[in-house]
């Protein structure tokens, strides 16, 4: 899709044949090989040189986050990015969230049968990538191979761990009434990459993934305010799942103001071509923060002297009306809810 | 295969047409939905109710063992366990032979569509009971779901995070010279209960995959011997596979002697008919460990008395001829060189 002959410089000479075979997922010595020629060479680190069964990692005391996400997107490669860098980005930001700073990644493949050895080499470089931006290390995998037809191409398990500082305590539950609720650029860019690349639509300014590593940006946030009470990125569901689970943890209201949502103007008009709700898309370069009315604009100042934060903006405030529920102020001056969404506009995105 | 009626017993009224959905995986409603009802029952600790985008977990200073596999074994029910067990102990072992106390888990779950639900709970029913029995709690974890023929019916991956106790430090580069290699017990069960379950063979007595969580053996061994050398679990690509990693990280050489290595008659039987061989053939419940050779009588002492080394063994000594090689002394008083395994003779056994 959005593969540049670039991407497949390999220390190898290979071809369109040169495909992955459940013999290197054997465990013997293809998989000896594979892990040689195409693993070791990008996640280059002493830990995972050891090539022992598990990674072990020196430790300071203290608290550690600790999360996983599998990632299945279809396309492989799309506008903006590519599992590769989904893989990395999407657990690192989960580490964020908890305010952690993200150290280690373990990374899990499951490969189908006949997938080129180019296309795992160019996802294994845009994971260099996005680790050495992100500042972790991988530091220990698995891969397995199943027969053709058992898997699509290719999933990607990472699991992250990450230091949570002394003094952060993020979590859902902790939303009070008159918090200002953050969000820190505009919405539904990586869903709306995903399924227009996926259904062949084009519109006059290309959709790009939004995929990043968040933590720069909270490292900065966090550093003006420690208060933070909660962060989450939207994800699965995008920003209407989340706040919706805001809600829900704390048994507090959310009150959006509609014309607050940044949406990039080529997003909202596929959005409206194709009946989606940019608050139902997923981002996977974004968090909603929610902090303090009193620290409220100090954080935003922050957010958008940030280069991931540049369109940050105060999205609405928590209630201590309508509890558990999300609702909206309309462009028109009506309200209405904002529900959890019930079925799957757009499976395999991430 | 080896469903029963009893691994169906479940909160909800569930029939077979009750079945995963791509929503279940949207992040929405219906995935909180699934984790309400499936998920939590069964994994229920205090951090993962938290419900957040991350586990936070209170950790000691010191090092940390953190390691990972998939499980895709197919078929998900088989003589002697499920994926379910598989992917608890597989994980738990890999935290384990570095020597370190396995304590939580992460689980990340691909499900394609149309899974009947009644076996995803069988499944986690399988992991709560694996857990439990090995020590872990899982922590935090990930739902996918893919439309159907994306994925074989389910893979799990877990990720595992343990304490290395100071003063252990295991590593397969620490192996010298006159080295006692042991074996805890008969090989080559797993593979072959899979194999002869998913062919439909039926041999005089059914055989049972060997599935259990290593951690209580390992720490009776390194209780006796904390100079142990290295310890590996020789799942894929068995016994051969894990003793040639062991030559090819020490360069030291390694001599087995062919009439000590414990095979279970049924699956002798069966590796004859099928034309076999069981050093290369998985185990999920067993270990190899080096010792010096003065501690080898007290550790195989300790091995025997504990239910899951009942039938250890002396399999072999670390030479410094032949570096990097295993070879093996034949009952005719022979030698052959035991090679990595190149192709692939069972695929999908974990």
């Amino acid at each position: 899709m959005s593969l540049k002959p670039e991407d497949f410089s390999c220390p190898l000479p290979l071809t369109a044949h040169d495909t992955v075979q459940l013999a290197h997922g054997s465990g013997g010595r293809l998989t000896a090989e594979l892990v040689d020629k195409f693993f070791l060479p990008r996640f280059a680190n002493p830990t995972l040189a050891r090539l022992e069964d598990q990674a072990v990692l020196d430790c300071p005391a203290g608290r550690l986050a600790f999360t996983t996400d599998t990632f299945v997107v279809d396309p492989l490669f799309f506008p903006g990015g590519s599992i590769g860098e989904l893989a990395v980005n999407g657990t690192v930001n989960d580490v964020a969230m908890g305010g952690a700073r993200p150290l280690w990644l373990s990374a899990a493949f499951v490969i189908e049968e006949g997938l080129p050895l180019a296309v795992l080499h160019a996802v294994l470089l845009a994971m260099e990538k996005a680790a050495q931006a992100a500042g972790v290390s991988i530091v220990t995998g698995d891969t397995k191979v199943v027969q053709k037809g058992a898997c699509d191409k290719l999933f990607i398990n990472t699991t992250g761990l990450g230091v949570v500082p002394d003094g952060i305590n993020l979590s859902a539950a902790n939303l009070q009434p008159g918090d200002a609720v953050l969000l820190s650029g505009t919405i539904a860019d990586h869903g709306l990459a995903i399924l227009t690349c996926r259904e062949g639509l084009s519109f006059e300014s290309r959709i790009e993934s939004d995929t990043a590593a968040l933590y720069g940006l909270v490292a900065v946030v966090l550093a003006v305010c420690p208060e933070m009470r909660a962060m989450r990125d939207p994800t699965r569901g995008g920003v209407a799942t989340t706040l919706n689970e805001f809600a829900k943890s704390s048994g507090m209201g959310i009150m959006l103001r509609e014309e607050a949502i940044p949406v990039r103007p080529a997003v909202r008009a596929a959005c409206e071509v194709l009946g989606i709700d940019p608050l139902y898309v997923a981002n996977e370069g974004k968090l909603v923060a929610v902090v303090p009315a009193a620290q409220a604009e100090t954080v935003l100042a922050a957010m958008r002297a940030h280069p991931l934060g540049r369109h940050a903006v105060r999205l609405g405030e928590v209630t201590a009306k309508n509890p558990g529920l999300v609702a909206m102020r309309t462009a028109l001056g009506t309200h209405r809810i904002i529900d959890m969404p019930v079925g799957e506009q757009l499976p395999r995105i991430c």
